[in-house]
C-alpha cells in the first residue's frame, strides 16, 4: 500500500557520526531516497560525486542561489552546502520520502518552508565523544577541530527546534531509531485518514 | 540508559486483531509492561486470570469504581472493563512503559487524565475484514456480531482522536509499527533534553 512521502531532515554536529548512521538507514529502508547536497568543500577520501555530494565550485554554487535552484543552503566553516530543489520535488511526486543530511541552518530553512518536515538531531550521548571522534578522524588541523567544536556547541543550542533527538553511541541502534521515527510518522492518524473513509461515510 | 516510561494506549474495534498484535509487542519489547484490565465478561478459551484480565463480578467491579481504584472504566456491550490504578503507578515509578488494551471510552478517559499518553488505534486496512474475522472467531451469535459491527462503526468515529493508526493486515507488521511508535516517542526531543545539558550549560 503506497503511503505519502515525507521530508526527513537529519542534522548533527561534525563528529556525531551522522553519515554512517544515514548510510545504514538508506541501505535498509528502500522507501527513502537520499537528497544529494551540493557543496563547495573538497571531497574526502572515498566520497563520490553525485552519491555523497555534488562537488561544485563557489561560482557555480552562487549561480544556483541566484537562479532559485536550491531548496536551502548554508555556509559552514569555509564552505557552502545546499539542496538542489528539482530531485526532491520529483521524488515526492513519486510518493517516496526524501532524507536530507543538512546543517542546522539548512534544517531551520527547510522547517520554515515545509513545517510538516520531520527534523532529527543526531548526537552521541556524551559531548566529549564528539571531540574524540574529530581527533580520531585525523583529517583536520587542531585549529579546525577547535572551530568544529565551537560550531558543535552552537548547533546544540538548536536541538530543541528538532522533533527528535537520536543518540548515536552505536550506529545500528541510531539507524534503528531513525527507521522507527520514519515508520511512526507514517502511522500518524492524520496520514491514515483514508482508511476510515469507508466506514465514516456509512 | 534508562529512559522515561510512557503510557501507551491501544484500542481497536472487536475483530481488529488487537490482542494478537499486543502479544507480539509484549514478547519483543521488554521495556513495556502490560496493564491487566479488570472485566466482568466471561473468560474466552485460553484466557488466564491475572494475565489476560482480572475476571471479577459486577458487584466487585462497582465497588472498585466507588473506591476510586480504577484509572478508567467503560461499559461495552453487556460488560464492564477497567484499569486498576495501583500497578500502573508502580511500573511508571520503576521507569517502565505501560501498555493498555482499552476500549474507545477508556482511551478517551486516559487521554483526558494524562494528555501525554500515546494513543494508538488498530484497524485492518479494509473494514470488511472486521466482519470476516468476527464470523471466523465463531464465539458470538449473529445478533452479537451485528452489535459488535455497529459498535465498531461508532469506535471508528473516534479514530482521529488517536495519535496513531496502526494497520493490522499482518500481525507482525502491525507489531513492528507499534514498536516503532514506542521507540520514536522515546526519541522525542522533549524526552532527551538531559543529553544537551552538558553542552548548553557551557
Amino acid at each position: 500500500m503506497s503511503e505519502c512521502g515525507k521530508l526527513i531532515v537529519v542534522s548533527g554536529p561534525s563528529g556525531a557520526g551522522k553519515s554512517t548512521v544515514i548510510s545504514r538507514v538508506m541501505e535498509q529502508d528502500k522507501s527513502v531516497v537520499f537528497s544529494v547536497s551540493a557543496t563547495t568543500r573538497k571531497p574526502r577520501e572515498g566520497e563520490c560525486e553525485g552519491v555523497d555530494y555534488f562537488f561544485i565550485d563557489t561560482q557555480h554554487f552562487r549561480k544556483m542561489i541566484e537562479n532559485g535552484e536550491l531548496l536551502e543552503y548554508a555556509q559552514y566553516v569555509d564552505n557552502y552546502y545546499g539542496t538542489p530543489k528539482a530531485p526532491v520535488l520529483d521524488n515526492l511526486e513519486k510518493g517516496l520520502s526524501v532524507l536530507f543530511d543538512v546543517e542546522v541552518q539548512g534544517a531551520m530553512q527547510i522547517k520554515s518552508l515545509c513545517p510538516e518536515a520531520i527534523l532529527i538531531f543526531v548526537i552521541p550521548s556524551e559531548f566529549s565523544e564528539i571531540e574524540k571522534r574529530l581527533h580520531a578522524r585525523g583529517t583536520d588541523s587542531e585549529e579546525k577541530i577547535s572551530q568544529r567544536i565551537k560550531t558543535a556547541k552552537y548547533e546544540y543550542s538548536f536541538a530543541m527546534e528538532y522533533d527528535y533527538i537520536v543518540l548515536n553511541d552505536m550506529p545500528d541502534t541510531a539507524a534503528d531509531e531513525i527507521k522507527s521515527i520514519i515508520t511512526a510518522e507514517k502511522c500518524r492518524a492524520v496520514n491514515r485518514k483514508k482508511y476510515l473513509t469507508e466506514v465514516c461515510s456509512l
